[in-house]
């Protein structure tokens, strides 16, 4: 069989190497998830085998994305999961993993983010969102409808009651703007603790409310049928477009020529924004 | 003369009577720029007396608005000024005072916001915004021209950089959505500290942030005019509408019926609504 196989490159996607396994069980369970209740509404990962999984010329870099488009009778537009690994000079790594789904403008049911960085054994930095598809403000009834009645507060609210917690701020003002009020972007750090380490905080309270949130989108987001007007596709369409693209450029496309070389970072942006666009 | 003429009535607005004097004498620099700076621009208050100054039957709770709306010719929609004293039966007492400043939907420049809630001796809320006008993630050339090429975000990180400073988290997620990605909500709590006071910190660090704030709202927004094209002033018009409406809803609507009555609080709220919807 040949090294670069679909299996094989989804094997090695899904074994993410570089992370504590409380880490490694929560991504291989999120993504187990998204099989077992919507594969039958996707293709197969699209992407060319070099951007299935690549790395610097000198090893210290290695990635591995997997991209799989929803059916065109599903109202999935695409699933996005990744994992990062980086050598720091220091010593320590850099390992990001984060799994993004993005919903066509059939549906105005919000989008799924989630990211996890680690860039020190102490500490960790989560965004975990459903993404609105509208303007809040213009649109009561979009902020009411998935973040009010659903009380979805509750889950960033349950995070920040741990004393480890506290509210990370991107230095990305488009990040800001992206995520909804209820949003979880949180630096989770134990310092010295002796009693505490992160995986353990990813065990008991991250993972949780990680999967309760993939699950409530997966039921309450993915699956259901909207009534979606013609009018408001295109809204939704315009939205979605830049939505999609200036994440691309403001979250990979400024840190991966710096982690991948140029060379590698064109390749592999140029891949995801042509699928970005289809 | 009667003791409602405008002047009277003015001046005891002026007075900011419940706080203490760095908390009064920044709304009163506050008010003095705005007057300085636009005041030929505005209309004397248009509230009645009994709007201007009123209080609860059991005398416990006080209140005091200002509303100067625009002149026609103006780009200023109209400017809300306020104070509210409330005796709490722990003892202390309740203190907001406010500032909110709307333009017309001849410009799409932002509009000022500030709220200082202080609940205890020794801990202040601060929120402190130019609120956007137009949904940042469709239109990223506002989120760039107010926000990220004036490095607006400064001002919040400057005020982080204090230990006494926490984010604060509105229970409303309408505000949440409201406000920009480089909004000032934050908890200021000294705690039991005998070196540091509240109004130490009004004095040294919010006013100057507050006076920076407004005074870059008036130069850069107020003032200067913008082409806005038809169809984008009723975008602007129908958006302002309902954050005029709902920000009176969600911020006096459900704490003046607890604070004043249901009687003072429906008269109160009505005239609002009415200048609001002029």
């Amino acid at each position: 069989a040949s090294m670069d196989s679909g299996d094989e490159l989804r094997a090695k996607f899904m074994e993410f190497p570089h992370v504590s396994a409380p880490h490694r069980d929560l991504m291989v369970e999120l993504l187990s998830s998204v099989e077992t209740r919507l594969g039958s509404s996707l293709q197969p990962c699209t992407l060319p085998p070099d951007v299935q999984y690549f790395g610097n010329p000198s090893g210290s870099a290695s990635a591995s994305l997997q991209l799989r488009p929803g059916l065109p009778s599903s109202q999935i537009d695409l699933i996005l999961g990744g994992w990062i690994h980086c050598k720091l000079p220091s010593g320590g790594a850099l390992n990001i993993t984060s799994l993004s789904a993005y919903l066509k403008p059939s549906t105005d049911a919000p989008h799924f983010l989630l990211d996890l960085i680690q860039s020190s054994p102490t500490s960790l930095v989560l965004i975990l969102d459903l993404t609105p598809r509208k303007d809040l403000i213009l649109h009561p009834d979009h902020l009411k409808t998935y973040y009010e009645d659903t009380q979805l507060d509750r889950h960033r609210q349950r995070l920040h009651t741990l004393p480890e917690v506290r509210p990370y701020f991107s230095p990305s003002l488009y990040v800001r703007a992206l995520l909804s009020p209820t949003a979880i972007l949180v630096t989770i750090d134990v310092g010295a603790s002796e009693t505490t380490n992160i995986e353990e905080i990813i065990r008991d309270h991250v993972g949780p409310v990680a999967k309760e949130l993939l699950q409530f989108w997966i039921e309450s987001c993915a699956c259901p049928e909207r009534h979606v007007e013609e009018s408001e596709r295109a809204y939704l369409a315009e939205r979605d477009r830049i939505i999609k693209n200036t994440t691309i450029e403001v979250d990979l496309g400024s840190s991966f020529p710096r982690l991948f070389g140029q060379d590698v970072a064109d390749r592999v942006l140029t891949v995801l924004k042509e699928h970005y666009n289809k």
